[in-house]
């Protein structure tokens, strides 16, 4: 039988991370999420993935600046993210490209890691009309990215926030951008090869896409008072409510819960207290209607629920999402290139053919005439 | 048990292609691949592929007036090869990159497919320090790429042993490639994704880079009366010969036969009748050596021998060999991506967690040093 979505098909041993869909616990290189969420910075979740544990004060500040010396892009790849943004390009496209560029030069993990929060901001702000910023070598990873999004030194909350959520998704398991990049390492490719690839593959909706549709979603609903009103009619339209369910969670992602701390303390902070009560109120209400609806099935909040409104609170708008998402999962792709590597075997599936056998050729003359497939 | 290689694992049917190991057959969308070889255009074998049938004459003319318009390089795509050259990167990093840059203005596939061709010409005489010369829209896709390399109309035998070269690799099961395509698709990304990762794929040495080291042996062997020595050399040094043995293939692969067909037609007509003799001769020496020395493993004359063959014959340069597979290959991923549209489901395989467990946070203060993993 073809398991065309390889349920249940191990295709690797790993010591980078554990989802627990039964339990819903989540292990980044043996620690809960939780226990790195809120304490590490990112450049020290990268170190604990590449290397097995946490840097020492030297490693990790060595580490900063090898990542801070390669955040500038060159010009090839500044003047491919000016084409991309007079294009009006997909920003995951952008991202894909900018990165692709990076073989101009080098084909260093750190080299990528530095440059995908600079492609990510200087994309974005072509894309507003705006001159991008150059990097600043004062800041770490999470705070040079807000700035050079906005051109503003962020506040400590603010970069408390992203790095969480950097920390978050860094990592999990085998999902479809992370089982690419071990797939093109497989072959003996190098690492801007196998991120490129990732990232095509985290650009698509089933995988990488959906934070937006559950931010949409809540503003949609406005007020607590709607909220099983619209679901309900969503939920009887057959729609999918976005944010909720998971093929591997059955119990709550425990994504959403460390995420779900950093959105609240963020908008204790800086900002709209209303819409994270809202947030909390519509995700008791989907699961109480979920519940009714679909006994058994066992649909909870999973990550997007709450990346939504994480990065919603940052002041991030919707076509950001993704490419952050991918500003932290690179860091797990290139962990699982380096694992790959470590212990390779060509992935070589198989396919079973079951089309016609024994055709001989016809002359282009004697053919009739067989409807064209549209490729979309 | 994890099955790090995926063998034997159906991860797809599929109307494509058939690789019958154990018989040494190869199907292609139905026809025995010796059926299309030696007939078809690459046009031809496309459409085949992407709709199930061959063309009839209007549908072969409108298509190919389709990829032709498509040829041209945009600004944006030139000077990023420009770049690549300057840099002397790797033939296959600048076809990935040159690819991505599709994604400025359009996601066809008849887009990708009819660039390909001009990126590795325009690529390769930069590289060698010549002007890239404009698409033609006079020629065949495959007599296109004859011209742009060289300059020179190219005669109908070199067209048809290119076509044939191109016919003959253009879909092989789910190889790694292949299966990158596939993944990527399933996401709900785009072509252009799904064929930039399949690019990186195919640069690993284990899947598209053998075609050079099989030659090379040839040329070291020089003539066939050192054929036994040399190669009883190599096997009891526990080198592996270049050009022989297959994961699938327990018998002789059939595009190997449909390779040599056409390597030694072109021989014949255009060139060294002596080094197409040394090769057969290497090759029966080889089969006779393997057998002696490793009885039972059935190691057989795989499609890179004939394809080095076929390619040198043609003029190509050993780095232009990888990049031409992938000018075939493009249309095989295409397809691919067409079919797992059509009926898709995210594929998403498991990982089976070996790492520590309960970990909890150490403030950087209070870290022993671990020693850093080296990052090739």
């Amino acid at each position: 039988m073809p398991s065309q979505g390889l349920e249940g098909v191990v295709a690797a041993t790993t010591l980078l991370s554990e989802v627990d869909g039964e339990r819903g616990e989540l292990l980044i290189a043996g620690f809960p999420v939780g226990e790195l969420a809120a304490h590490a910075t990112f450049e020290e979740t990268t170190w604990l993935l590449w290397n097995g544990d946490l840097p020492t004060q030297s490693q990790v500040e060595a580490f900063k600046s090898e990542l801070t010396a390669q955040r500038r892009l060159p010009a090839p790849t500044m003047s491919l993210l000016r084409e991309s943004a007079a294009a009006a390009i997909d920003p995951m496209d952008a991202l894909r490209m900018g990165v692709d560029t990076v073989s101009l030069e080098s084909n260093q993990a750190s080299a990528i890691v530095a440059r995908v929060p600079t492609i990510v901001a200087t994309f974005w702000r072509l894309s507003k009309g705006l001159e991008p910023l150059q990097p600043r070598t004062d800041l770490g990873h999470a705070a040079n990215f807000l700035y050079m999004l906005s051109g503003e030194s962020p506040d400590a909350e603010r970069v408390r926030a992203l790095e969480t959520y950097l920390n978050t998704v860094i990592d999990h398991g085998l999902n479809a951008s992370t089982f690419t990049c071990r797939v093109i390492t497989s072959t003996g490719s190098d690492l801007v090869s196998a991120v490129v690839g990732a990232i095509g593959a985290l650009k698509g909706p089933l995988h990488g896409g959906a934070p937006g549709p559950a931010l949409e979603m809540v503003f949609e609903i406005g007020d607590a008072s709607r909220a099983d009103e619209v679901l309900r009619r969503k939920i009887e339209a057959g729609e999918r409510l976005m944010g909720f369910g998971h093929r591997v969670y059955k119990v709550r992602d425990p994504r959403a819960d460390a995420l779900a701390t950093a959105a609240e303390r963020l908008y204790k902070r800086a900002g709209d207290m209303r819409l994270y009560t809202l947030a909390r109120s519509v995700e008791a209400t989907a699961i109480r209607l979920l519940e009714e609806y679909k006994p058994g099935r066992r649909l909870q909040t999973n990550v997007e629920f709450y990346t939504a409104l994480l990065l919603h609170g940052l002041g991030f708008e919707v076509p950001l999402f993704t490419p952050v998402f991918a500003m932290s999962r690179v860091s797990g792709w290139i962990a699982h290139a380096i694992e790959q590597r470590a212990a390779n075997r060509l992935i070589r599936p198989q396919s079973e053919y079951i089309g016609p056998r024994d055709r001989t050729w016809t002359p282009v003359g004697n053919r009739t005439a067989t409807t064209p497939v549209p490729i979309g």
